[in-house]
């Protein structure tokens, strides 16, 4: 996009409703209407196009972007710092071993505390299920009351990095992604998609990516298609919001017991492992108790499950009953790879590599993504600041 | 405050004499004038009404800001980050796990060698006693050494984020909320408060709180209360000074042993729990000489001791006896609130609820403080500066 | 220098090429041509002039710099941070415990994954031999290849922060000092510098410092003896390239077996300690096989032969037979001090004492060589845009 045609995008922009934005956290995607999801996508579009244009969309001169990753991170850590960092945020890690974090009044507390000078808060808290989601919820809830009550002279917004239940950074980058490939959001429709569980050597990858792509992607009338193993199983509220989207959108969506019947004629497919649904719940349960035997144990027997299900892998083979042998491959990253990074995994090391390029290029829509998010809960009118941006036209590198 | 009253608060600065802060420290309260006292309150309440104004007060257009936490830190590392941040400072911090820091020689040569752009160092080191005042004074001594012998281009000023004999950004801020809260520093004068011990079922608090209120609150002409148990006293030199400052400024100062004297008719009640002296005299030694048994004995050994004066609880009972039964309550935090973050603790929890936001708010005040501290430490004429960035007015949110 | 100082001395910096280090990376010394490491001093000379004269060298408006310290480091970690800051780039670093980072396949992914907001990744992976440069290859392969594929919209540039082979950062720092010491660069030639071991307590040291410096000086010009017991010699490429050097800068490049022979009327001694190239080598490879046992008895053995060169220090009667007894003594701290910190070491405290201001000036210069190869890096006509710093002459502290 050159300067015009970005100018055009913003116009474009201000047909859209983003009032329901302001001061508000972006945790699920389907609590989102239709206006917000095409908001945040045309945005990140706008702030990628900026950049590409050395145009510096800094929009705050100082103030803080608290992060708290309650599990690794190196992708969605860094999208993050890149987004907070391109609108003039300063990054500030709440590193939790190095301060006293407990549950309960605390969490309240310690959201006020740390808020004091911040704009937005993002976190990552995926590992348990019911958890996740609920901390995030919790902090939310501890800040717009600090801001009511006069404790925080701004209400920072919340980011969710990935959570038990979704993953919206992710799957928002995924429908940017898409949207390319298929030369615009119109053009999904009736496109097929096969969410497919895939066989991975290690245990316990949270259900957000999975559970996030069909809440998402229902939404663009695209013919979803979910498949895992038996005892594999999603979130049923996630998998009842699938189904009430594809009625609702006029897409479709469906379950599969086998990868082939997920994969044929598919047009994107998107093979990635995840824990058994009750497997994560009774993690979670034995982790709260601290019972490292019976985990050890739990471990043990996934594994063994898991092998079972070791055919499930998107080979070339596999690839040809796509939609003329051409389908999207997705994935989150990283992507076991057979031969590569285990001895056999989600997905063939050719098929891999052919799609490696556009895999990295989606990846790069993240940042963008999350600076879309922020922007939009932070000012009225984005409209008119996005304009501000591109006649100021401050160069980001002088 | 509007932008006129910015103005006119800047104003009676420029009749505070800030001369001696120049290329100065912030350690402990009693170090410092009456000005200088004055003038770091006034200037957080100016650069807070700038921020509330949407004015930035960014005055580095680059430079580094350099914490060291060599104990846990959430709150203070937040302000501190903050405060850095509201002038432009960008924060690094020395992570001594990651680095070799040794003792002696090496910390005058680290202290030049992560100093070379650094305007600040904020410092955390309250463990042991009669070691992190010394440390701070140590590296304040080879910055001040290496900028005069060249070596370093700028003078990094220190501030003290908590050591063994003070806490001056909290005690500070804690000033300012109560300046708020009687509506002026001149209505301080006359009002008791209880700077009083209580019970937690931990171990080993430092004491650079309850001497940092006694040695603080002195100067304002308060009536100063400082009930302990047997055992449980501070520093005598720290108390020297209190009872100094009281009959210097008009006030008082004396000790009771039972809460209850302290609570009798007290404006403010300021109920927390620190170790006793010789306990934190002696486990210094210990832990020095690397004797685990015996440091374990002497916790345990504490804790006993601890439990005997489990009744020293905030209650509603005690607020009763205060000035109307309505005195302020405060805490540092996070305080040990009975029932809520523990069985039995220093405060019961409807007397913490009642006073959360007021505490919320008054933590809210330090990163300004510390923002203050820094800015009187840089420049010559902060009236100047500060009526420059009014005048400019540049936006903090574009 | 002063504003026209300033302006002269970009003037000249004009005259040399910096075409090929546009978008290229500084990972070798010897793998710069001549003009290249002119520029490179150059600008940092430039670099620092404007921060002494308080105009700001800010040329980012918003940009990250990522960080990999595969090793402890506290003096190259803070001349990266603010060189970077000086630039207007704000850290990340990559924590790889926090990461999930594997070797083969994922460098190329995660290097592509850290970089979409990078300008410029610094590494230091000085442990292994064989190991560091090669990583730091992989990396730069990964993001050129990235940014030819459209992944990257930009390509991050590397800087070597110190690996197995080479410190540039630190061995140009060094240069820089010794050009002010003596006056200029054109007063090195025919200097006598002794680059030689030094007896150390502590064991595997790297090798990179002393290689960086006969690789160095030889350009210059200059007499560099290399010194060291039996056994303790570099790897022998760096060697060969010492040797060329000096046959083509007229200087000299030659061996010795003795301290005192290094010493002997030097204008320059630098006493370091290093691990011998065998026992590096055996340690690298029992390192990847994780045997402990043969780890321990090979440092045990080693620092039995280490003990026999104990006499191999930097004393004041060493010093007295070096050029007129008054020799500029160089580290690259920290030091092994006798009786400092440690019983016996590298130099006998005096001498470091006598020498420690300009060893800490000398450190001094190391962020602004950090920020002239990310400088260089970045723009095709530096010249153009240095003169727009000082025309412009926005402040840093304003």
């Amino acid at each position: 996009m050159d300067k015009a045609e970005i100018l055009k995008s913003i116009e474009s922009l201000s047909k859209i409703n983003t009032d329901t934005m302001v001061l508000n956290d972006f945790l699920l995607t389907w609590d989102k209407s239709e206006d917000e999801i095409a908001a945040t996508l045309q945005t990140a579009e706008i702030l990628r196009a900026l950049r590409q244009n050395n145009i510096s969309s800094r929009v705050f001169e100082t103030g803080l972007a608290i992060s708290i990753f309650r599990d690794q991170s190196t992708r969605t850590r860094f999208s993050f710092a890149g987004a907070c960092n391109l609108l003039g945020l300063a990054i500030q890690e709440l590193d939790e071993e190095k301060s006293q974090i407990a549950h309960g009044e605390t969490v309240r507390e310690t959201a006020n505390m740390i808020s004091f000078l911040a704009e937005v808060i993002g976190i990552r808290d995926d590992i348990y299920l019911g958890e996740g989601h609920t901390y995030i919820k919790e902090v939310a809830r501890a800040v717009n009351q600090g801001h009511q009550e006069g404790v925080l002279p701004q209400r920072p917004t919340l980011v969710n990095l990935q959570c038990d239940i979704d993953h919206p950074t992710q799957t928002m980058s995924d429908a940017l992604h898409i949207i390319h490939y298929f030369g615009g959001v119109e053009n999904l429709k009736g496109k097929k998609i096969a969410m497919s569980w895939a066989y991975s050597p290690s245990y316990g990858k949270p259900l957000s990516v999975p559970q996030g792509i069909i809440g998402l992607m229902t939404r663009f009338g695209m013919d979803v298609v979910l498949a895992h193993p038996e005892g594999y199983t999603l979130m049923p509220e996630v998998v009842a919001i699938a189904q009430t989207n594809s009625a609702k959108f006029g897409g479709s969506f469906c379950q599969e017991m086998h990868m082939e019947d997920a994969f044929k004629d598919a047009d994107i497919v998107y093979p990635k492992s995840w824990a058994p649904y009750n497997v994560m719940e009774e993690r979670t349960r034995l982790l709260q108790d601290g019972d490292r035997q019976a985990l050890q144990a739990l471990e043990k027997r996934c594994l063994e499950i898991n092998k079972k299900y070791i055919n499930w892998q998107c080979t070339e083979k596999l690839m040809q009953i796509t939609r003329q042998g051409r389908a999207l491959y997705m994935h989150c990253l990283p992507a076991d790879i057979s031969g590569v990074s285990c001895e056999s995994g989600e997905v063939e090391a050719s098929v891999f590599e052919r799609y490696r390029v556009p895999q990295y290029v989606q990846a790069g829509y993240k940042p963008y993504i999350i600076a879309a998010m922020i922007f939009l809960s932070k000012f009225k009118d984005p409209t008119e600041k996005l304009s501000q941006l591109v006649n100021q036209a401050r160069p980001r590198v002088y």
